[in-house]
């Protein structure tokens, strides 16, 4: 069982910012990345079609044999966790609850912001895990639809990924939030932008949060890879994009050649 | 045979664009529209899937008893019309030919710029066509994959989208177009931030230049519909999201619910 393989999937290159925390926090994992290049981005559609997506990917993994799955894309994580853990017999790690329990403990003021897709910020679900954790809390949300495009372009610095992130964030600042929730996978590509504009209020990424939670998952239930030489992760996608290898390689730092599998059919 | 509705489809809701220009031209059509909410973009997907989901749309139309198919989308008509012509027997009209067309009445220069997704600008059929079309014509082209999500978010005139449009068109003024192609179906709706760039360059909307060409056909052919009273159109989506309502009620100055289907089946 400990040797089984851990799977990660996101919508498209997102979950490569969780990936990467992960094989810092866990070098001797082994991992089964899935992208859905075919179908990206998930922020903007319905929670029908999501979960039905999703299902497909978490089927493909389960055909891979892994011991756990890290749902490394905060729409799927907000809107079909509950489902998923109800349909599979496996265990599911989220990427929102760890954000959550890491804004608990930095927050001074108790408002807090969280920006992510449509559908994340949509699901509400943030807003209410936070006032759950942190009684008394204020939260103020944000969906920044365009954050996505701009980091897959790689304007991850210039002056209209400055200036969309001060549109976007500028609501936020006004209610003088003290710390801020990356709550899409993929906005730590764009990290130092929004430092930038939100100056010193202090950010969460998901991403570490959820890498340390998946540590503590696997040590607690004693299932850890023993080995001391794991493989590199495999990566599989349902489309052969130049961009899933292009990002791939920007965000992990390293080159890989994914795999193109037919989704639908799972 | 006459009284048969046109089809038109597209990734997403692009595509409105050319079904407003066409409804202007054509009022006595009826027509059905699809756009693949579920699975948009194309832009920046491989050829072999686009081509797979096209194949899946024309199948619905084809069950919905089209006289004729309009590809309104840039991504599917560059990249997938021969393909498409060669396996169902029914007439496609495209949109990049008449762009072309339209292009070669309009430059005086014979320097010619063309904007568009990856895929299509990757495709490399506008460059192919304006040069067979215009001897000694010189063409410069560039893939603006932020077009159309700021076009989607509605960030159609502000400072964002104007040094958007300044970094990804100033090149092609470097060289000095007098004419440019809006090659994307989604386009039209920056058209006046585009404007404000280009100054004096003479925009071609290739929205409009498709209804020209779908009336021709349908007259030269004698497929017209007699019908004077003519039912409004129908909209068929894959997914059901909010977006699409939204810009197809600006896009059209009208109020239309579309219907949700699973494409997958087809």
């Amino acid at each position: 069982m400990n040797q089984k393989p851990v799977g990660i999937f996101d919508s498209g290159v997102g979950g490569l910012t969780v990936l990467s925390e992960i094989l810092k926090a866990l070098p001797n994992e082994e991992f089964i990345f899935f992208g859905d290049a075919a179908r990206v981005p998930y922020g903007s559609k319905s929670v029908e079609t999501v979960t039905k997506f999703s299902r497909q990917i978490v089927n493909f993994l389960v055909s891979k044999d892994v011991k756990a799955i890290v749902i490394a894309c905060s729409t799927v994580s907000s809107n079909c966790f509950k489902t998923l853990s109800a349909e599979f017999p496996l265990p599911f790690i989220e990427v929102i609850s760890p954000g959550v329990e890491d804004a608990a403990l930095v927050t001074r003021n108790k408002t807090i912001g969280v920006i992510g897709t449509e559908a994340t910020i949509g699901s509400g679900l943030y807003d209410a895990l936070l006032k759950e954790k942190i009684p008394g809390a204020k939260v103020y949300s944000k969906a920044c639809p365009l954050f996505v495009p701009l980091a897959e372009e790689g304007w991850t610095k210039n002056t209209v990924a400055r200036i969309t992130a001060e549109i976007y964030l500028q609501e936020l600042l006004d209610k003088e939030i003290d710390s801020l929730i990356l709550g899409c996978t993929h906005y730590p590509l764009l990290i130092n932008c929004i430092k930038d504009v939100v100056g010193p209020v202090r950010i969460i990424n998901a991403a570490e949060s959820t890498a340390r939670r998946l540590k503590s998952f696997l040590s607690s239930n004693h299932l850890e890879n023993p080995s001391r030489s794991p493989t590199s992760p495999k990566f599989f996608v349902s489309d052969n994009t130049k961009k899933f290898d292009r990002i791939s390689s920007l965000v992990l730092r390293q080159n890989f050649s994914a795999s193109i599998i037919d989704i639908e059919k799972y």
